[in-house]
């Protein structure tokens, strides 16, 4: 998961795994392929024509397919297509394009003033040069930049991103395509999903940034990614770019015990009750479904991710290695005066600061169940807007401040599509009989007493907030405004706020320390490393990078996946009911063989998905698949499951990224759904 | 699922498949390898010497390794290996051995005086006459004589067996090896087990069965199975002769459709809840978990089975299925009068009395779960005992006989190896919870209001029966005597009687009509299969039968399954912690290549497991695979969870049987445990 800047210190190894483009090229941010390379905000996507045609993965336009779908119009069952420019759709309220302009190191910048500072006030100083560096930035129109944390701390970068507000859903195809194979098949192979869609950028007329308008038109980008006019075959060179979320690589070997004995089978028990949950409280009606379909879905994903990170980190057993690992690195450390000058401190409190942390978060986990009522999550978040509004903007909390105005109203906004009050009950009620296991201590007594007053009846036959509108005019309150409504939730949040805010405050003063700790670690680290010829990669952290690998198969003992999988499997698997039921139009293609041109000549049929060894996590997905010169052949979607827990360790011989292959992509545009003007539009053919 | 005495009808076809053998020597039963084949009741397995040694799965004489485990002998972990004749250890209580002698067409004498009866009165006839001929046989010492339904009872067969009393047991690898990938490889492939164990049957000096003796000497079979002087290779003719338990083939669409949307879900969720309980209840100390193993080991499996079937039923769309094969059937008789006269009525009692039973079995889930209380189940069946006792032998309920008393005395005897009070009161408790969710007819008052009187904690402080001598003792006392009982679970067992009784009766009265409907329904099924030239064979319900298929790998879309797995593979999946934890010295000879002669030359390494394509099911396991021969090639153990729907409908193309390579079994003989005797013994190499 290298970052642009050291493309050409890795120039050489990228060349020799079969790079045709110049590595420099490669890692300007000015040009194709990197320019064409777009965030969705959790997504990573790419342009792929001069119209500012975004190609992604399905389920990262799964939630516009949801927002636009109702019982009559039901495209997350029968796809969407606009057959024009007219028919595009809005997106789900909040969906933005990020196009990337800027990633450069502003270490300096963000520490200054704080290097001798400890705990609240170290952070405090850090998080006030950083929204300055944010806000400095964002006095160009339109842009949306981050400072994140790299090495943990030991270096800072600025990303500046253009922000597209008009997103248009432009074609997704059946949920028989998209999400073929469903939860059964998820991190699994052999694969045959579909799991594509496509966006539209529009802007004003003007070509600035503009929120929807029936009068915007199309973004032109400076650059897309050409559309590659042979496809892949076993073996050779793919990369991606885009914004891989979280990785964990850097942990200690203690925090990588606490995660996998403590935090993550917590973390999975209570999702998938939630999970179950969701799946009671709205068996009775198609609508109540679709409603939680997005919200259920991504419960599911995470389980299983939990799930198979838990099995990975057995089988590879990670929490040995991890500890011997860490003993061999505090050995090096402890072997040689200088080391241990420069950094044993550091580790000492790094250890420290790190147990206190994990206890919070494992209280945490159970707090922060109660965010599952939507009303009284809503409700929370407008009371902190209030109390922050107040401040001068440079001195509020990130997330608080003017620039996060809009998301919140969108945030607010998206509950109608997503949100029922019986549900909702049903939900918060089983949230709140899980979080009052904590000890006393733990709980939010502000919230316990309120919610006794109050009552669960109350709440839900009083509160107004299940309407938008009253929703939204609780950004225009000030904080006594609030104070004297009479909405329960309303109620509820300002009297659970004191406890949130203390043990916020709390996790600040932690986080100043685990900054001074976790950089010095890091600082060692990087000693470490080099002492034995190694270059370090920072975690990743939602900021652009790029991995590079090759289409490989998989071969283990008794068993073999080829690298390849074909349409004739998508018939083998189809059974008419979910998850396996792909159009009927699909199944008779393929049983008529009619491939047209996008037959792969190796395999002499239609390829649908491939196997990959790039390094990708959350995030990644959406991002186009690029071959030795840069040009589309795909998108990567999921890895398989022996592979989760590279988030933790990465074993290259363990890893498998799943890619949908361009060529299934165009054959059903072409062939199932007849939309030629997005061929057209791409160049392809 | 072939009768023996169907081999000459199909002998063609085996041939064709590759059979060397005449098929007239296979069916017979008084040759090898037929008359090598025993049964140990429920298990599978063969002779493999003169001196009465067995070869059967490590999971069939896994309760008798568990037996002879403590803490200090951890037999379960370490494996065990008699080094000499005497230091051969008894099996568990119960443990059998049955040599087959006969199976014989019995229907005129079974069904005598009852086909103009209904109801109970038919049943009861059916009943007295099997009774007859089982009595009739058994007169000839230390046989074992059954008489089953076939074809719903279209067909009776007795099945007479010689009975061996005195078990012991030989060898068996370590867990790691016996039990290696546990639960997670369980129905999976790859798979790398070596799944075996040795038994030894004893008899008394002058060659009659007796029980356990320190001078009985080894018994002397009339056949063995010989020992392959060349392993298997891919494409190989292979069969398997065993004694597989249950199969539903035959059952109607609406019969299907009940299992799968209402009897399996439910059964699936109380198995579920019984694992995690016995998991909590025995979690604080080791020796609670080795008392429990047995029983939980055979919940997570049968749990594990349903689960497979549900899948495996959607993925085939078995109700789909099943119900337009039925609605083509009785489209075929609708279509003529002849047809219509001799079946119609049979067919819609069918209907009429499965849906009768159908209810009685959804209920009858909830009410057996207080059998989990061992001591409230050991009552309940010394009641029954002592009440069936009163009569006359032949008028008593089968299981209930005087040839049914040895089987209750080591059923009481048991329970002191896999008993805890505290334990069985916790799922004594659980259970009890779980019944009392039927509604208040469907419960049995006897038992509700006694337990109400008696409470919980006196049952468990007050009662003796956690002593085997005094459950014993139960079997020597009358009705009149038990109610005098003071003791509180022989109390709960006699006030719950008479609702069992009475439900059993209602039992009794389906199963004469059921008995009646189904053999019609099969004499027309019969018919159907006779007007498409396709022959049926019965049912599997536990007597002698074979079927045959070649080593064959699999292939879908995406994926290959090799036909065999290897050593290396066993490393590869080793962690060093269960369930992947083969002994240092299986890992270290396979990392040295020290295959000596057990390597295929055809792979270049050592084979572990392979696939076949022979039908199975539960009861099979432990049986002996055997080449085209004749010879002895290996065990096989499992299936891959695709095909245990095959239960239901069997689809050769999805289905693979899991084996384990007689040369796995012979090198860890020879070179991990270096049991030279028993090669020897064997006549290996």
């Amino acid at each position: 998961m290298w970052l642009p800047s050291q493309t050409e210190a890795i120039g050489d190894k990228m060349r020799a795994a079969g790079l045709e483009l110049d590595p420099k090229t490669l890692g300007d941010l000015n040009r194709a392929p990197l320019n064409a390379i777009v965030s969705l905000g959790g997504c990573s996507a790419a342009f792929l024509s001069d119209q500012g045609l975004i190609a992604t993965n399905h389920h990262c336009v799964y939630g516009s397919i949801q927002y636009n779908s109702s019982p009559e119009h039901n495209y997350l069952r029968d796809g969407f297509l606009a057959r024009t420019l007219g028919d595009e759709l809005p997106a789900a309220p909040g969906s933005r394009v990020y196009v990337i302009e800027d990633l450069r190191d502003v270490t300096a910048d963000v520490l200054r003033g704080a290097t001798r500072l400890v705990g609240e006030a170290r952070n405090g100083r850090i998080e006030t040069n950083r929204k300055a560096l944010i806000a400095a930035c964002e006095k160009k129109p339109n842009r949306r930049c981050d400072v994140r944390a790299y090495f943990g701390g030991k270096q800072y970068f600025l990303q500046q991103q253009l922000e597209i507000q008009d997103v248009r859903l432009v074609y997704a195809p059946a949920g028989g395509v998209g999400n073929f194979g469903g939860e059964i098949d998820n991190w699994q192979w052999p694969r045959h999903t579909g799991d594509f869609g496509f966006y539209r950028a529009y802007v004003a007329p003007d070509g600035s940034s503009a929120p929807y308008s029936k009068d915007n038109v199309p973004f032109k980008p400076k650059a897309w990614l050409p559309i590659a006019k042979q496809g892949l075959k076993e073996g050779d060179f793919i990369m991606v770019a885009g914004f891989p979320g979280t990785t964990e690589r850097h942990r200690t070997g203690a925090e990588t015990r606490f995660y996998f004995e403590n935090f993550y089978p917590l973390q999975q028990r209570l999702l998938a009750e939630y999970s179950d949950a969701i799946t009671a409280a709205t068996a009775s009606s198609p609508e109540l479904a679709i409603r939680y379909a997005s919200i259920l879905k991504g419960a599911d994903n995470y389980k299983k991710k939990i799930l198979g990170q838990l099995a990975g980190a057995e089988a590879i057993s990670l929490i040995d290695r991890k500890e011997s690992d860490e003993q061999a690195f505090r050995a090096w450390v402890a072997a040689d005066a200088s080391r241990r000058e420069r950094w044993s401190a550091g580790l000492t409190a790094l250890d420290t600061e790190a147990a206190a942390a994990n206890a919070a978060a494992l209280e945490g986990l159970r707090r922060a169940l109660l965010d599952r009522g939507q009303l009284y999550a809503a409700a929370m978040r407008a009371y902190r807007w209030s109390l922050e509004r107040a401040k001068p903007d440079a001195q509020r909390k990130s997330g608080f401040q003017d620039r996060d105005r809009r998301a919140l109203q969108e945030a607010l906004t998206q509950i109608e599509r997503r949100f029922d009050p019986a549900v909702d009950r049903a939900l918060f009620e089983k949230a709140v009989a899980e979080y009052r296991k904590l000890p006393a201590a733990s709980r939010n007594a502000g919230f316990d007493a309120a919610l006794e007053r109050i009552g669960m009846d109350a709440l839900y036959s009083e509160t107004k907030l299940g309407t938008t509108t009253n929703r939204i005019a609780l950004l225009d309150m000030s904080a006594d405004a609030l104070k004297a409504s009479t909405d329960p939730f309303v109620q509820l949040a300002i009297a659970a706020y004191p406890d949130v805010a203390a043990r916020e405050a709390m996790s600040d003063a932690r986080a100043g320390n685990l900054q001074a700790a976790r950089s010095t670690y890091m600082d060692a680290r990087m000693g470490y490393a080099a002492s034995q010829g190694r270059t370090l990669y920072p975690d990743a952290n939602s900021s652009l990078r790029f991995s590079y690998g090759t289409v490989k198969a998989k071969k283990r003992d008794g068993m073999a996946w080829t690298a390849f999988t074909t349409g004739e499997g998508v018939v083998e698997k189809q059974t008419g009911k979910e998850p396996f039921n792909a159009p009927q139009k699909t199944i008779d293609l393929i049983k008529g063989k009619d491939y047209g041109a996008y037959t792969a000549p190796e395999l002499g049929t239609l390829p649908v998905n491939y196997l990959g060894t790039v390094d990708i996590t959350n995030g990644n997905s959406g991002s186009s698949t690029l071959n030795a010169r840069g040009e589309f052949v795909g998108l990567v979607f999921d890895g398989t499951i022996e592979g989760i827990i590279s988030d933790w360790w990465f074993d290259p011989s363990i890893t498998r990224s799943i890619h949908v292959d361009s060529r299934y992509i165009f054959w059903t545009i072409a062939k199932v759904d007849g939309a030629q003007r997005l061929l057209d539009e791409m160049g392809v053919r």
